[in-house]
């Protein structure tokens, strides 16, 4: 990526955008480990003394990163009211999967957690999930009693974990397209509900 | 844990196997990160150096007793050949719940990737999926052709997934009984498959 010609003039919220972006836009295709602070600089067209300012490590800039990316993920898979159950899992999906095949290398990087003992990012990623099995939860057509079922929040976990790990799978091959995978991905919920008792209509 | 009142007379095989069986005991209960080369010397009542004669770095040790664990859990789950797939699979789970209980504390920080950027660890651990994967596929009652389908091979690929998720999220709950989740990762296999266009007997 070429330096950026010259120092632009930009407010801190402006600049701090700025380096989300392009964090983003590094992490999206390369690890934690094979991007130095220096490449984050000069991609940026500002001193390495004015990033420090903003993130005062590699670690702190990543962590916001995946922080906006996590927000970024949310804000594009959310449930459109208007669609019933089964077409905003659907929905869903999609949204999910353009977003996984965009960020390819950065989310594999990721949920591979190839940023170590992170537990920010750990828990960012964790807290993720968390929202992730709480609105699925909240979109089954089903009632309060069964949708507070633990072994139903298991179900569905354990669900959001087949869709990690699928994807992943997915992502390192080329003979299924992707369709496929959303069919599978979203036939898999109500098989694992039906293992924990719950038989959508 | 006292320390070993002296310093017993080992060969060398057997003193490895020790310090794996140690490891192995340590890691279960406590991270990577909470335990110090010291207390492994001290508990195995050897000095430092020669425990650095055997692994030179913790995480030599460390990935040493991965490896080891996962061998362990592969042979625990072995498949007995005198059961049915369905009786084969249930008796997998059992045994595999087993060694996740004994284990918890490390299995937990083992998945969650606590000892961080460690591409071997991470390696051992995407093997030992593989291995899974392929020793389900090998247990269905299905025909060679299907079994070699790609969408099959995903889709137990992230049943896996389901099945550590769902297990760590329960690990973190005392409100599901054993059983319950046993038959709930057991039920989840099917249903992953059916949404591959697989149906089971």
């Amino acid at each position: 990526m070429p330096p950026a010609k010259r120092r632009e003039r930009l407010s801190t919220e402006e600049r701090r955008e700025q380096l989300l972006a392009l964090g983003t836009d590094l992490f999206s295709s390369r690890s934690f480990d094979a991007i130095s602070i220096d490449e984050i600089a000069t991609a940026a067209g500002i001193s390495k003394g004015l990033l420090y300012h903003y993130f005062p490590t590699k670690r702190d800039f990543y962590v916001a990163v995946v922080e906006r990316a996590v927000e970024n993920l949310h804000t594009a898979t959310a449930p459109d009211p208007g669609l019933d159950p089964a077409a905003v899992l659907v929905a869903s999906l999609d949204a999910y999967l353009d977003y996984v095949v965009t960020f390819a290398e950065g989310w594999s990087a990721l949920l591979r957690a190839g940023i170590g003992a992170d537990s920010v990012v750990n828990a960012l990623v964790e807290t993720s999930r968390t929202r992730f099995v709480e609105r699925t939860i909240a979109n089954l057509p089903i009632d309060s009693e069964r949708a507070a079922d633990p072994l139903v929040r298991i179900a569905v976990r354990g669900w959001v974990g087949f869709v990690e790990a699928a994807t992943l799978d997915w992502l390192e091959r080329d003979d299924v397209d992707r369709r496929a995978l959303r069919d599978l991905l979203a036939g898999a919920l109500p098989g694992a509900l039906a293992a924990a008792g719950v038989t959508l209509a």
